[in-house]
């Protein structure tokens, strides 16, 4: 069962039209977050994150906060959802043909649930990247935000596979790091912890920025910065934070094996220790 | 009426799952075709530049060339379609969820109408432009296909509209002109006619390749350069090419007037007399 507009329908029934900008111009935004327990995790930079980009690109959502909190309590109750996705999909609806969103005023929301494997840091295996073709434009206005314009990342993506990696690393046009298709990058240099900087254009993660609170504590450094791709082969170590998985290695890039910083299995543990804290819902 | 995978239906029951990948990542391509005295303008180029998409990105279209044709013509006499648009929609279709396109092997393919006035650049107005502050990625991969992932373009289409312009001209993350969200951009310089190179980032056109082969018939020279901003406003005229208006010129850049060039006179003539050798279907 999916909810889609104002209530619950089989994943069968759920059908919108072809006039819907999220279709036909990629024009919405969209949130995937672990369910752990039944539980939401770090729901609330996630809501926030989607209502940010809802009123920077002036698209009223069609509940409040805290109803779409209770749908999605809903969502994952109605399928008995214990460890999983769920996934949010904000669309500008309907309108007049062409890219002006004038005319476009009936918004179109979409929670989904999408059931995996119990979320253990500790057991999940390190990844391999390759560096994509694909190039973030530099200060993008719209970085700040998770849009459903998302081709330039299945190419990217469908890079990785073609050359058997887990993922695509993407440089911007200045070639500096900014993340992969569906993580934040970390590093560990001479000074601690490092993360690109906002204005590269990457998208800035909820468990990226978790991570980064959590590194004081820890006694670390952590520094965001512009840096060339250089700076992983360099590093001592380098790992990767998504939602969907919490932290992940990264064991080789271009080829080139990576090494393993100790302190990775540190913060994988503390990830693991701090779960029950970042659950909500 | 509109077609939709394999048939023509009412468009109140156009209707594509919500895990379509047009739908949730703009994971697809579309071609806007003019509709002249219910003929298609510029057809093959436009059906060239899916198909060629289509490779690129490994969607497998669901039917020919021939067919796509057929099915565009159906389109237009269903729909009695005298002056107007037609657009083409191809989507990867739906697959498990994930950037990754493995497994959606079941593209959606959509043909719509769309009534406009007659086409007649004579009586174009002339476009006002403001330069938007989302710049392309110059070199991207994709740049050469017009995909459905346009939320950069809607943003500035918004941008536009709020600042009281007809259209957003789009530099690079270089600072080069590139396009705007709808069209090819000329200008006239002391040598002849410029237009923007492909690796500036642009989309090029099917309308912008008809005056670039026009224009040595003309006496003109035509180049493709990299050129900053600056260009447009030093020109002795701009104009801009798009296969729903033809030749529109360009005003006004950032509140700053353009003069008229004379020439734009005569390649509007040209355009219309033009016209039907670029009929077909």
């Amino acid at each position: 069962m999916v909810f889609l507009n104002d209530r619950l329908v089989d994943e069968s029934q759920a059908l919108v039209p072809v006039s819907d900008r999220s279709f036909l111009y990629g024009d919405a935004l969209f949130e995937t977050v672990r369910v752990h327990h039944g539980r939401l995790v770090l729901w609330t930079p996630h809501l926030a994150r989607l209502l940010r980009g809802a009123q920077a690109l002036g698209i009223q959502p069609p509940a409040t906060a805290d109803q779409i909190l209770e749908i999605a309590r809903t969502v994952i109750q109605t399928n008995a959802l214990k460890h999983g996705l769920l996934r949010l999909h904000l669309s500008r609806g309907s309108g007049p043909r062409g890219y002006s969103p004038r005319g476009a005023d009936s918004p179109t929301l979409l929670v989904t649930a999408h059931p995996s494997p119990e979320l253990d840091v500790r057991a999940s295996p390190s990844w391999t990247l390759v560096t994509s073709t694909i190039r973030l434009p530099e200060g993008d206005p719209l970085a700040a935000f998770k849009t459903a314009s998302k081709l330039p990342y299945v190419y990217a993506r469908s890079e990785a596979e073609a050359r058997g990696a887990h993922d695509a690393l993407l440089l911007n046009t200045r070639g500096e790091l900014a993340e992969t298709t569906s993580a934040n990058l970390f590093w560990f240099d001479a000074t601690g912890l490092c993360t690109p900087a906002p204005e590269a254009g990457a998208l800035m993660g909820t468990t990226q920025a978790w991570v980064q609170s959590l590194a004081p504590r820890l006694g670390w450094t952590c520094r965001e910065l512009r840096a060339p791709r250089e700076a992983i082969l360099a590093a001592s170590g380098a790992f990767l934070t998504l939602s969907s998985l919490g932290v992940v290695g990264v064991s080789q890039l271009d080829g080139q094996a990576l090494p393993h910083d100790p302190r990775l299995s540190r913060l994988r543990e503390e990830f693991m220790n701090a779960l029950p804290e970042l659950l909500s819902g």
